[in-house]
């Protein structure tokens, strides 16, 4: 299935918040106009954006105010996107050069700001404060998580809990406010905005899970990275987690942290990942939140759109890229 | 005359904005804690947070708001000079280490996310949408700044006019955000809003000139850089523009393009623009933006804030560091 496909009830919404996001590069400015259409032609997922749009159809709104809300959350992801490839330094981003890698991280920190605050501003065009100040808390989420993972590098030693509050952080939090805010702005009553709310929380954190294992499981022609990546970065994720319970002597995950660079020791951890039943139980874990994102969904009104939202969670959580 | 002194109708409200700033770093996430301490327990001059309450001082106005809008002010200069400092490889600032030299570039990209969205949560916190959406604005603008500099930098040719433009996105956009939105969300009527919109313009527009000129006329030990600092960088500011207006045949700095590194051409150039009239030149520039910037206070009753209004430019403009 094409995510498109899933995209049916808001496709003229989402067409003219992609018209908006190729706006922002249209300035006089010809650097800065280059740099933004590099990143804003790329053609990415729209998931978050699609979010916001499905979630306001639960209610009767001002589907302009909505298209600006679901632009800005776009824009909000792919400013996150560009300063967390400076941090990472990564050469590709959706089949495209990184502005880090063509113009420098300098360019790439500035741009990343310049777009964090045009999401800013297409978000207080909404007019609604609860709104405004849900995204600037997810500004505050997705940075604290980054700060989280790089201060846990390298450490086996964490648990399933801290491990799901920083997924939180850094990937279901913008999940959330997609959901939530397209409902609050939809002025849709609160019981429907917490079930949309969790909805998206819930598939948020699948989404990530997901992500998490395809840097195991996938092949590097699907997922566009060397298999065991985050490891050699020193990024623990529910895999190696759950490898650490299950052999907690002589894990070469545990030894990584003294040997960072040893190829021979990443090679045997992430074997150890592959030859076991984690991959499995992993997804069981993944499986349980996507379940949950679908069950919030039962006291919603059946109809199209509560439709693509369970067809949007069956296909990240069945993704391979 | 200490810049506190200067200070002294809003004395009060600027200790309270003091420790709403300490208390952004009061979080239970020892890494994050750690760094937010290290850049807001620094004494900066927090110019920008006294425009932002003297300004509110001509109207009746709620108290806590104001200082929750002039924290957000504080807040949005500081994460910019995260980035800044992230961007030009800085050590020291305001007399401490940076974020980047001491926990590298990644951290400081990150907490200048967070310092940002921390800034965007207290202005929310205002409940005043214009004032929001000036402050996003403010954000897109000083980040324009920034890659304009960037673009810009080694081109000899730029005019009076491109630089003005520059100076005003760099730094004087965020002076008139202080007097602008400390003046409307006191509910001021629009004629005192504008006059103390184009005071702080002014007053902005003066210091960073005052700054380009330190550059070349303070001494290491006042301004805590090398002589010349800027045009090592390849940054052309006005009295570099001057000494290329007036001597255009031969002229070291157009040469610094082709010779990016050479020390010797360096120093040629910044013996031209101190050997000739061009520092009194630049001053007279910032002494008319200053001129002006008072000049707008005259529509205003007279009393306390606009006396330390006064001598705030006074002293802005006739600073030595």
């Amino acid at each position: 299935m094409q995510v498109t496909s899933i995209y049916r009830p808001v496709q003229e919404g989402l067409a003219r918040v992609e018209d908006r996001l190729k706006d922002v590069a249209n300035l006089e400015f010809p650097f800065m106009a280059k740099l933004l259409s590099h990143v804003l032609d790329t053609q990415g997922k729209r998931v978050r954006p699609a979010i916001t749009l499905l979630a306001a159809n639960f209610h009767p709104h001002d589907e302009q105010k909505t298209e600006l809300l679901a632009t800005a959350v776009e824009l909000l992801h792919i400013a996150t996107l560009i300063h967390d490839d400076t941090v990472d330094d990564s050469d590709v981003r959706r089949g495209r050069a990184t502005i880090s890698s063509v113009w420098g991280r300098n360019a790439a920190v500035l741009l990343g700001d310049y777009i964090f605050a045009s999401s800013a501003a297409f978000v207080c065009d909404t007019g609604n404060i609860r709104v405004i100040r849900r995204c600037s808390e997810t500004i505050m989420e997705l940075s604290s998580g980054e700060l989280h993972e790089m201060a846990e590098s390298y450490n086996s030693s964490q648990t399933r809990e801290q491990y799901f509050s920083r997924i939180y952080q850094k990937t279901a939090s913008l999940f959330t406010t997609a959901g939530e805010t397209g409902a609050v702005l939809s002025g849709a009553p609160e019981d429907v905005v917490q079930a949309l709310k969790a909805y998206s929380y819930n598939l948020g954190m699948a989404f990530q899970i997901v992500d998490d294992i395809l840097d195991f499981d996938g092949t590097e022609q699907e997922v566009g990275k060397p298999v065991g990546n985050d490891l050699s970065q020193g990024i623990i994720t529910l895999p190696a987690i759950m490898a650490v319970e299950r052999y907690p002597e002589g894990n070469p995950i545990v030894e990584l942290a003294n040997r960072p660079n040893d190829e021979e020791c990443l090679r045997r951890a992430v074997d150890m990942v592959q030859e076991s039943s984690i991959i499995n139980d992993a997804y069981t874990v993944a499986h349980e939140f996507s379940r949950k994102s679908t069950d919030a969904l039962d006291v919603l009104p059946k109809g199209p759109s509560s439709d693509s939202l369970r067809e949007l969670a069956n296909f990240l959580v069945t993704r391979r890229s």
